[in-house]
């Protein structure tokens, strides 16, 4: 069990009196274009939605690895910092995509207090096929080995240039 | 892509003027249990979230199941059926899971014009892990082999008990 | 990188003197019943492959779980264990299945030196779909936590009634 | 059900006498790099094997799409195909690999009469981390909209310079 300090992480992300970068939307995003592969789709012939996920979360990776100037593994060598696990997220659907299908995933982010909220734009040809926004808690493990909230480190906020 | 008539999907499920049974929850659900997999979950050794929507896609392919008494397969050759799309998703992660857990899977829908939202909620040991609520379409191939959506048939809302 | 004894695992199961056991076919063998979902299946109708992969690692973990008498993760904590990862497998795909198809997937293990051999028969209504046979090799970690292979523990091999 | 031809399919490559370009391997090859995710790994932090076998499907489309100039979207709508479902696979695994790895992935083709022999290698900065040999079946569908075994088209072959 994550035991997530609830109230902290539904104040509004920019709800964070005193706390430098608070609640600043990065200027900072990603972009990257994913292939959607025969396996990702169902029998309709379009993607199987929970694939759309996988590349988001894929997606999130991708936005801290540039912005850390390291992979997901090395960050978790390099920082306090055990994971960022979801909280909740939310999606429309407004376009099936297909195998063959080259799509663009943009990324940014807007930090809170132990968490940050993502919105991620999966587009084909520009025009938006997937809206999703998702909201992950950055988590450390404590002494006994269990998964816990954690501020996201000012180091982190610094690379991100919202601090 | 599937064209839907979208100010009829965004019409609340209860704003079915004239339409039999329209917005009413249906009093039929099913809940399964669903083991967790080691390949289900991630380095942090809790499960993968875009697990997470294949359990509900196939909770809510069960629930349909059992109110039709036919598998999906059976669906598309019974009935004017390509499918239930996903239009929107979204779901609360209140508590990890992890391999090895054997957890339950509530799912009970309302039904709407040509489109029904479904609700899931995943427990373990009596506690809530997970709730998601999703929205899909009821859609068919038109002549030219496209996906769109269509009223849901009076004859699977009478099995739902709806009407 | 898992630094594994290759000589020894490429011994044949049965070539293992003076070790009690020592390649004899365990009697305990499991069955488990799957449903293929929807998600599982590709834009052809029929099961996209690796989702079998899937379903054969969960079969090994319940054959285990079966025969130790607990999950996979109690095992890891009760056990001196960290996994048994692949070393190889190969399969044959006889016969394709579908959504809503509950196939039955018998399981049954040889153990070797710090390796072991398991068969799976996956079938429908009584017809083989597919068959694999998969080595896996049982891995602790060092001091430094680095997988390494060992010999499959005593105990295990009791419980499955080889010794 | 495929109704394959099992005696012709399990002729070696290279005996289709009469045949122009049976059995010749194609000088075309093809190489890509793909990120192991987060998500591919399991609580081990290395990659669930299943997510190699969706890598190697998507490595012999890329294959196909790079020979013949189109997606395989494109390849169903132009030639009388209906996929190249896998009839037995073998894969050794001799590394492991980690979420943030870019592997690269070299596949080359062989082919039979109505099928294809397909082998990928999988590696790490130069060192093979997966051996992977699969045999796939090219198929139409029939007037009954069944899957069955076809030549593999000539102007298949060609694309791939193997006649």
């Amino acid at each position: 069990m994550i035991p997530v300090d609830w109230k902290s992480l539904f104040e509004p992300a920019h709800a964070r009196p005193g706390i430098p970068g608070s609640g600043r939307a990065t200027t900072l995003s990603n972009t990257r274009v994913v292939r959607i592969d025969w396996g990702d789709c169902d029998p309709a012939g379009i993607i199987f939605y929970p694939r759309y996920f996988e590349i988001f979360d894929a997606s999130t990776s991708a936005l801290f690895e540039r912005a850390l100037g390291m992979t997901k593994l090395e960050t978790l060598k390099t920082y306090d910092f055990a994971g960022f696990p979801l909280v909740r997220t939310q999606a429309r659907f407004l376009r099936p995509t297909r195998f063959g299908d080259d799509v663009a995933v943009d990324t940014k982010v807007t930090f809170g207090h132990a968490s940050f909220e993502i919105e991620h734009r999966l587009s084909l040809k520009g025009e938006t096929c997937v809206e999703c926004a998702e909201k992950r808690v950055w988590v450390v493990r404590d002494a006994a080995g269990r998964l816990k909230s954690h501020l996201v480190p000012e180091e982190v906020l610094k690379k991100f240039r919202v601090i």
